[in-house]
Parts: structure tokens; sequence; C-alpha cells
């Protein structure tokens, strides 16, 4: 094994595994054989049919050890005859290689296994590249990352830094690092009243006047202004629903959800505070009975701009010729559990195409990524 | 034929045929052969399966015609097992008869078809007696009593003052006549805008802030206070869908439904005017796309109190030993037809097991009402 791994090869390879989430479908596998004969020692810690991966060159729980982070699972395909080429046939056209998982993310996948068994092979290292592969991101993500980072902790195991693949650049190359991602969280709100007749509202309680006073009150209401790191906050309402067929009854119940974006000025439990003492008020103003849950299914959080962030800026400038922004723009992803572990950023390709029909990636993306992640590794353990 | 015709033998009777909307069940039939047998020439007039039965003693046009309408039609029984006694099989216990329709309204028919026949066989008329007898008044309305109006208006028949025998008393016989009733419409209104990820709301347009911020506006806006004739107007929300189930969507429609009980301080046309504006105001202040579909299912109408009013009074009064009082609350009924063809007022029985499993009548009650029919006919004839 004395020939670079192509990383375009292996995302090709990787896409024809039709790893719909949770489907392993022989991609972890394949990564697996990969890196056990690149010196890696392998461990599957797979949770509730879930197949992850843990890959480690070097010492166990090395002063040094740096870690990515990424997933195989992929969204479904949709209707693959809306595709122009088989979603699972990783056919190479114009340039770009297409297919389901392509931009998210086997090709990010590929190119740090392609990066770290190049790197281990040419320039051993003083210390652990750890890989945490995952098959639960594009799912519910509890039997994923999680379940690594589970495992790690009873194991010993460790990464003192690590970078998560995603496609993090919204049109070019090269242009964005995340340093954080805001937090999320989902409220259900259920308003109850008593059922009645149009014609007699006096002897029925309608929920719906209060609930939708209730949401305009949340929706119009400013979180904050943002910060120096963070986008302002934003409350979604996504859905309502009464589902009452008979316009001559009121209803008895309506229910609502809504979904907040949040920055660090901000925390899942301040805000349920906030939603609670809203639904008080809607409660003693109506005489509703209003009940709410709510999941928080990550917290902001934001590793601040230092000499890591500065690292990975260099090597994106040197692998694409161009300076990242750092942001903390966009939704979640595992970044949100890697954070308890140890500092953590994310770069990776151009994601316009990702989760839609004619998924692709660039092919000389994915080898500029390599470089990247390449001159990541180098520069790490240079220090 | 010198027996006076009981009308709780035939509200029984009336029951066992199964007239479940739009069934005709042997209902119609039976008072057909009842009525030709008195003197009474009548006419089936059928609309879209629909049957009807038009009934006139007396001459055509004639200066005096008395109309009373009803329906034979009965809401569905819904699991006849919850019921003490089959549905159609009109038991009689406790002084009680047992039913679908004992309430609602085969006693009123019978009631008024008894005493229609003891009147012109014992006090024949100068003057005509006009039964207009329906079999949609449970279902939308659109082939019962409209289409007998339509019919009667090419044949040049007549009524010149019309009773409608529906339950109007809310709990005792005789308390409470209709002489108006509100007037009533639907709206539904739908906010369209762009659907997007809940992570990056700049990038859709969220119908549902703007949505409930109108439904708000319009639910807590206070249409009039009432005035002596009528209750205040009331608007009820009665839905609100969207059926996303995706919290991190933004969904890019949702609709809503409401129904305004309207005095005669507005019309249908000025509440239509009135949410137009609103919806006008909407749009304008989120740059949301609304639209509205309006139907107004009947105005509000109100027969004056004057001397006849007086006169249905003065019958209940006698058969009941109690002073009705006039009113126009509640829902809506085949009056609002007949209102454009003659001054009509309504009275009934208790309504309070209409629609009910275990719907019932008192036998008492179905004979005082023949007795109050008989009242209206001999006063309305001796004037």
């Amino acid at each position: 094994m004395s020939e670079k791994l192509d990383p375009v090869d292996l995302t090709a390879r990787l896409i024809r595994c039709p790893s719909v989430t949770p489907a392993e479908g022989g991609a972890v596998v394949l990564l697996q054989e990969t890196l056990e004969a690149a010196g890696f020692t392998c461990t599957r810690v797979d949770r509730n049919g879930t197949a992850n991966l843990f890959a480690r060159w070097g010492q166990k729980g090395a002063n040094k050890s740096f870690g990515f982070n990424g997933h195989t699972d992929v969204v479904p395909p949709g209707d693959a005859s809306e595709w122009r080429f088989d979603p699972f046939s990783a056919t190479e056209a114009e340039g770009k290689l297409w297919g389901r998982g392509a931009c998210d993310m086997k090709s990010g996948v590929a190119a740090f296994v392609a990066a770290a068994v190049d790197f281990v092979r040419e320039t051993p290292p003083d210390g652990a590249v750890v890989l945490a592969i995952t098959g639960d991101e594009e799912g519910d993500a509890t039997d994923g990352t999680v379940a690594l980072l589970d495992w790690m902790a009873e194991q010993g195991e460790r990464m003192t830094h690590c970078l998560v693949g995603e496609p993090t650049c919204p049109t070019e190359m090269g242009e964005m690092i995340k340093n954080g991602r805001r937090g999320s969280m989902t409220a259900r709100i259920e308003a109850r009243g008593v059922q009645g007749h149009s014609a007699y509202p006096h002897r029925a309680k309608n929920p719906l006047p209060a609930l939708v006073r209730l949401l305009d009150r949340l929706a119009s209401h400013e979180l904050d202004q943002g910060n120096s790191q963070f986008d302002p906050s934003t409350l979604a309402l996504t859905t309502v629903d009464v589902g009452n067929p008979a316009t001559n009854v009121i209803p008895a119940s309506a229910k609502a959800v809504l979904n907040i974006r949040f920055n660090d000025i901000h925390s899942g439990a301040s805000l349920t505070t906030w939603l609670e003492k809203e639904i008080a008020r809607a409660r003693e103003e109506s005489g509703i009975d209003f009940s709410m849950t709510v999941k928080v299914s990550g917290e902001s959080f934001v590793t601040q701009p230092g000499w890591f962030t500065d690292l990975v800026s260099d090597a994106v400038e040197k692998g694409c010729g161009r300076r990242p922004a750092l942001s903390t723009t966009g939704g979640t992803s595992d970044a949100r559990f890697i954070k308890d572990h140890c500092p953590v950023v994310e770069f990776g390709l151009v994601g316009q195409s990702m989760h839609q029909v004619d998924e692709h990636v660039e092919t000389a993306h994915v080898r500029q990524l390599k470089d990247v992640y390449r001159h990541i590794l180098d520069r790490y353990f240079d220090n």
C-alpha cells in the first residue's frame, strides 16, 4: 500500500453502499477494511441497530489525539426516476460525482480517511489520529456520535481536538468554517377548552382565540439582537392543528409547534422558563388550559477563535486559496455533542445540493478537501 | 273518518319510517296518504333524490293561506346499541315516546298534520291550509324547503303566514317562540408564504405569524353589542390547520376557518367587506399572500312583534298555560328561506334531547302542541 488513497474513488465506493439511515449498507465495513489495512485499530460501536466505527492510529489517550467525525448514513433518495443518474450508481460526469451522499457527506468521510491514511503512512505522528464515524446523523442522532462518545468515555479513548467534516461552505469551496452552532429546541403547546356549537359560543370555551394570541406574542417577540459570534435567535411557528371539519362546532383543543434556534444569550432552560411564563399569562387571561412539552435537541456552543481555529483557517487557505470566515450559522450538527468532549470546529464542502435530487460534488473539491485535512494533521502534529 | 287524529300515534308511525337524510323511509308516503284521506291536495316536489310534500286544503292562492313547515328527515342514530330502545321502534315508556326524530321533529309534523286535519274537517275555513313538508333539513338544506318554495312560486301557490314546527323551547313547554334568527356565514382563509428550513427563517416566508395575528384581531373584535331584538353577533374560530409534521421545516401555507353568527346590525356582505379589509391589512403588514372564500348560509331576519306574534303567543298560552318569550337566539332553521315568502315564526317542543342518543318526547307535550297549532288555525281564520 504505497499509492495515495484517492478520495474520489473512495467516495464513489461509499455512494454505492445504500446506507440510508439506519442501514449500514456496506459503508462502515468498507471503511473498516480500508483503515485496518493502513494500521488503524478499529472497533464497531453499534447501538440499537446503528453501525458506528471507532478507528485509532497511535496510542490510546495520547496527549495529541486529533479526531475527525463524520457519518456514512444518507437521507432517502426519493423517487430515483427523478435523478439524472441512479442515486447509488456514483456516476462521474462533467467533472462531478453524482449520487446520494456525494455532498452530505460520504465525500467528507472519504477525504479525512484518505488524508489520515496517507498521513500516518508518510509521516507517522507522535500521538494519535482518531476517526469517529457514525451511521445515525440523519436520523434522530441518539445512536450515532452520542454512542461513540459514551463508549470512548468508558474505554478511556480520547480526542484532544476534533474536526467535523460536514459541508460548511455556502457557495464557494473554502469560504466558511463553523466554529459554533446555535442551539435548537422544539416546544409543543396544546390548548384545551370545551367543545360546543358555533351558535352558542357562551356555552363552549374555544381554545383557539387564546392560542392564536399566545402564538402572536411568541412569534413577534424579539429574543435578542445577536452578538459578535452569533446571529439573532429565531423562533419559527412550524404548525398549528385542530382538524375540525365542522364549521358549526367549536373545537375542544388545538395544538401548535414552534422551533427556536438560539444563540449563547439563551439556553434551553432559560427559553423554557420564558415560554412557561407566557403560557401562564395566556392561561390567566383566557381561562383556557394549556400544556407544553419541550425538547432541547442541542444547546448553543462556540469554539472561541484562537490557535485552533487559526490552524484550520490556515489549512483551508493553503488548500483552497481562500481565507475562510468563521461562522455559527445554520442548523445543528453532531458538533453539539463533541463540544462537551473537546474543542471542535467544522469544515467541509459546498453544501448546496445536499438532501436534493441530483446531489453531486465537484471531484476537484473532494481532492482539495483531502489536502486541507492533510494540512491540518501536518500542522497539528508539528506544534 | 270522524275520530280525531292522535298526534302521538302519528309520531310513532313516522318514527318507524327510517328517514335518515336523504332517505324518505316511508314517512312522506304515510303523510300523503293521511292528508289525501282528509281532503288535502298533495303533490310530491322531489329534487335531487330528496322527497318533499306539498299539501293544500282549500283554494290555491287564497287571501288567507296559513302554512306549516317541517321536516321528516332525521340525523343518524349512531350506535343503536347505546340506545335504551331501538331508535326506530318508537317505544312508549314512562310517559314518553322514544326514538330518533321523536323531538326533532316528527312530533312537530304529526302535531300540525293532526291539527290541520281536525280543523278542516270540524270547521272548514274560508281560505287555505298549506303544509310544506321537506326531507332535507338536516342535510345541506338545498333540496328541501328551498325546492318547495321554488315550486310554489312557479305554481302560484301561496302562504300568507307560516309557522315552522321546530323545537323552540329550551327547558319548559311553551316558554319560547322564535320570531327571527341570526344569520350565519363561514369564511375560509388561506395564508401562503414560502417553505424553508427552520434554521434559516430569513430564506423562507412563514405564513403562520401573519395568520395568527390576523386571527387574534378577528376573534377579539367586538362586532356589536346586540340590540332590542338580537343578542350580540359572535365570531368563532373553528379550525386552524397546517399539517406540517417536520419541526425543522417552515410551512408554505396555513388555513383557518371561522363562523360568524350575526344579527341585523350586519349582513353577509358587510361582514365580508370587514374581513377583506382586515386581510388586506394583514397582507400589507406581512407580505404574506392571503385568500378567502365566504359562504353565507343565511342572513339574519326578524318578524317584528305584532298581531301575528301575538296570535301565536295567545295560542301557546291557551295550550300550555304559559306566555312564551319572543327570541331570536340559536342556530339557523328553514325559516331563513321562508321569511322571503311570508311572515314566519317558529314554535315547537322542548329541544333538549334532539340529535342525542335516547331522543324522546313527552307524549303530553305532543298533544299540547297539537292543541296550540289548532288554536292558531282557529284564531287565524276567525279574524
